[in-house]
């Protein structure tokens, strides 16, 4: 005894979404079947369309609807800086923060080589070639501070250790509002060895 | 600043899943541009076709691809006892334990006011009028042994005062295997109010 056959088959399509298990994908179904028609209408339409349209900008990697992305193709930005970050939600994240005017290059990851993500799935030979041919001066390493993250941003400072770029990544410290009893040992250990004059 | 429009508008979509937020529907999203396109293809299309043909069964609401469902079509089934669940879920529970061989009534949820869901919502006056057509010897109120399930029950139980059906709910004790130290209270109650002779 199963669910009928379209319901079993919407069940497993659900499990493909992250984080979804064959409980979780149950009670989506019986939502989008019970009460959410028209979100489920909108949903299979939506991603569809997203499907679709959505690639990958040529210049950056980030998602992008044209072929290139509108932060790359603002002529107002500056054009010998570049952050390298992870994931869509980095880019948006620093340009909410309003203060880097720079050009973006996403990863779409980091380097994993156990699930069989290395250099060329996350497109660190383009990013070469756009440093060299856009003369980048400086080269902000802004992937995630995690093991992870970290691995590749060395990886890719290894790889451009010849080129001249100046290669920076992010300060670490005690993030603005936090409170000194609740931070971890090795931000604390940062925070100290990157402790500046009060004045400066 | 904000993602892509098209990529906004899937986060939207995907927000009308149970249980994801924001954060989620991003991660979702990302994950179906990126690695997950054929699953993402997938998922729009089955979740169309489970939209377009799914309803609910004539006889006993649970969901059906036919105008009555499998169950309710099986002449091999008794017909004067009649079970009463919430969900399409408790049903194929009780399928799966392979003892019950009688008809079936899906609430497709329980009474609650706080969410505009009355009587009318989960369809009582049907399985009302399903028990006096079809001549119900024995109804079974197999909601669930929650507050709102009770009150579900309690308020069958009430409506059906008069009809002349025997009406049972499902023993309540300890589940087969469960250790006794780790068995809250009011299931001990249940069990020891509920205990049997040995040998019966």
């Amino acid at each position: 005894m199963a669910f009928t056959p379209l319901l079993e088959d919407l069940i497993d399509a659900l499990r493909c979404l992250p984080g979804v298990g064959q409980k979780s994908a149950q009670r989506m179904a019986f939502q989008l079947l019970e009460r959410g028609r028209e979100g489920g209408w909108a949903l299979s339409r939506t991603l569809a369309a997203a499907l679709e349209k959505i690639g990958r900008c040529e210049t950056c990697q980030n998602f992008s609807e044209t072929p290139q992305c509108p932060l790359c193709q603002d002529a107002s930005r500056e054009t010998d800086i570049m952050c390298v970050v992870e994931s869509p939600a980095d880019v948006m994240a620093i340009e909410q923060a309003r203060d880097y005017r720079g050009q973006y290059f996403v990863l779409m990851g980091h380097l994993s080589p156990i699930d069989g993500i290395g250099p060329e799935e996350i497109g660190v030979d383009k990013l070469l070639q756009r440093v060299t041919r856009e003369g980048t001066r400086e080269l902000i390493i802004a992937t995630n501070p995690t093991v992870e993250g970290e691995t590749t941003a060395h990886y890719i400072a290894d790889r451009l250790a010849d080129n001249g770029v100046l290669i920076t990544r992010l300060a670490q410290g005690i993030p603005v509002g936090g409170e000194l009893g609740y931070i971890d040992g090795s931000t604390l250990v940062h925070a100290f060895t990157g402790r500046k004059p009060l004045a400066g």
